[in-house]
């Protein structure tokens, strides 16, 4: 493993003794290509998420998707990102000056802020953060009534069929509560906290199992957010802008669907998808550009599985129901010379505990293909999840790189 | 947030600004000397895993489990301990001499190994190993045969029920392979393997719901055990020893069942317990001495749910069946002044998602208790992993000591 090698995969797997989160760059600069060209034909501003990542080195590559940077005639710079926690918005304030904060203000972090506000980029931090009542309104007010802090994006934050946070719309207490906290906004004085619109997240669309469940669930979420924005635009003045999330709607929608509803899109998972996102319709398996080796440690022919290590703490305890009722905790994948290739039908991870993994190998499969001490090569359930608990090792490139992410 | 310190759980809290793992000191120690004598009891040699803690600091709590020393009229020193990977043996390794690697030998790492043996305590490290098939004990060969190692002790892995690892016994080839391991270790004159005897997990008592069901599964896991050990014992030769494992089977069993069959025991989880412990019907909820510090960062009273700062890579993402049907991924705990007290009732952690998480909260409790910026304690589902997932920032005593733990 060295940090910029190329190399065949066989090679590298020599340095490989532990559970190793491989990432195929091509197949992830051709994921994040792909969305960046959703955006650019809907005209949204492309804000991806970093949380699926969490890699100063994969956000460089937002910038440029392919090898090549892309400012060129059709492709558009990512000058903004998405995070899910302070702590992440710190890790990569060094290189982006630009980050939304996609997670309820945490009042007990008003010092992370303040910190990311007067010591991030000269000053110069752009950062947005969402709010959906009037605590943490006044509690920003309070800590950042001073003129030295930079001016912050103020999100309402809107929960259009998903049920985890924002302000329920439609609801019967919906408009009151946005008034009240517009209100505040704008009586409060402090012209550090600036309102930008409204954000919401389809989350729901993580239940769909087919795109065209996908698009139901937009076309609700969207009709919303479109009713909201109406009834918050005034004549003569900017409207709100509306910020929408999820990678599978961003992944299978039209693009001329989002034209003109939405301002900016923050999918995140995209850029490695999962088993998760290809059971939803929002990517296939051969677009998932992540995979787990995981050594072979026992063989059981009686019971035809492998054991190997690679286990809940490695993978996350995520697991996938899959079509035909069988609970899977991961995807067994050839390998191929440089990198891997398709699915093996049926051969899947039946279990995990803290260290282990149970694989089953189908009777098709020639059972001598997996030696004690072989890799076997695993598509995760949930990359979000599998690729944090791998934090402190980082990923390791199909061509040998060794890439760091944040680790706390 | 001190080194030392000792303060009420007010003042503690002032420091805490995300997740945070909260130990109950007395629980831990509690818990640690209930099964030091349960050990002491039955005779058996208390060689604890370490897996679910990983911490230095609190393996020393085993080797004095209250506030003072017990090598005194019934108490014994812990000498030995189990860990789950070799990488946790070399964390270990600077303040313990004896270490049990409770997974099978992965052939990628024998550098570790050698490692281990030759730089650990001035190459004076007890090793052992498990191994279940002649692979590993012909590498092990390959790599041992300098008589520069010290010995290094095997067990063999059996399988009496679980269906992980080991040689499932009884089964048609059981004796063929374990006849087949033993002849090649004789065979092999390298006499820094010593073959030490049998070692089983009995974690097939997880799927048990009530003390009644642990003592069925360690029944047969018994009787099935001592009928290899009759097989493999020969007269005027010392006895293969027998090494058992589970937290349930160490917590329900009585000692008089355990006395004169098994050699040592190793249970784990018992340290900290939690939901999934308590529901196998191992410990109470009283004894669970973890809980994980959430900031409340939403309240929705449509729904009567608070929103926390603390999800799926804080938490993991195991779930946990309560009998009435309900999915939870943890339960909340009322707060004390220098601990947390009772279960609330109905109260309980409903969806998890990356950093989320969602409490219900009951019609019985005052919904003004929780206010946005407020901690809530929800003891985990799987203490071993969600004590994994918090890794990096390691834990906190209710009296406000910092606990490091293995980061990798």
């Amino acid at each position: 493993m060295t940090n910029d090698a190329t190399s065949d995969l066989a090679t590298i797997e020599e340095g490989i003794t532990s559970p190793t989160l491989l990432i195929d760059k091509e197949r992830c600069r051709n994921n994040i290509h792909r969305m960046a060209a959703v955006a650019q034909e809907s005209g949204l501003r492309f804000r991806p998420h970093c949380k699926t990542h969490a890699s100063l080195e994969i956000a460089r590559w937002l910038r440029s998707p392919r090898q090549q940077q892309v400012n060129n005639s059709n492709g558009k710079i990512v000058t903004g990102i998405t995070v899910s926690s302070l702590r992440m918005a710190e890790y990569f304030a060094p290189e982006w000056d630009d980050i939304t904060v996609a997670f309820p203000v945490n009042l007990r972090e008003m010092k992370t802020i303040e910190r990311l506000l007067l010591e991030s980029n000269n000053g110069k931090m752009k950062l947005n953060l969402l709010v959906e009542n009037t605590e943490v309104v006044r509690a920003l007010e309070r800590t950042l009534s001073s003129k030295n802090y930079p001016k912050v994006g103020i999100y309402l934050k809107i929960d259009v069929g998903n049920g985890r946070t924002g302000i329920p719309f439609p609801s019967d207490q919906a408009t009151d509560r946005i008034d009240e906290i517009l209100h505040l906004l704008q009586q409060s004085g402090n012209s550090n906290l600036e309102w930008l619109g409204f954000l919401a997240h389809f989350g729901n669309t993580y239940g769909c199992r087919s795109a065209e469940e996908i698009r139901d669930v937009f076309d609700v979420s969207k009709q919303r957010l479109m009713q909201l924005r109406d009834l918050y635009s005034s004549p003569g003045q900017p409207r709100p802008q509306v910020s929408m999330g999820d990678t599978p709607s961003c992944a299978v929608v039209p693009p001329e669907e989002m034209r003109g509803c939405f301002d900016e899109m923050r999918p995140g998972v995209f850029c490695f998808y999962d088993l998760m996102q290809a059971a939803i319709g929002a990517c296939t398996l051969d677009d998932i550009a992540v995979a787990v080796a995981c050594p072979v440690v026992a063989k059981h022919p009686d019971r035809r599985e492998l054991v190997v290590y690679g286990g809940g703490v490695h993978f996350s305890k995520e697991s996938h129901v899959e079509n035909n009722g069988i609970v899977t905790y991961g995807q067994v994948v050839r390998k191929k010379a440089t990198t891997w290739g398709s699915a093996v039908d049926g051969m899947y991870m039946r279990k995990l505990s803290q260290e282990h993994g149970i694989i089953v190998v189908p009777p098709t499969e020639e059972w001598t293909d997996y030696a004690v001490g072989d890799l076997v090569y695993v598509l995760p359930v949930h990359s979000c999840m599998t690729a944090d608990c791998l934090k402190h090792q980082g990923y390791l490139t199909t061509d040998g790189q060794v890439i760091k992410r944040m680790e706390n």
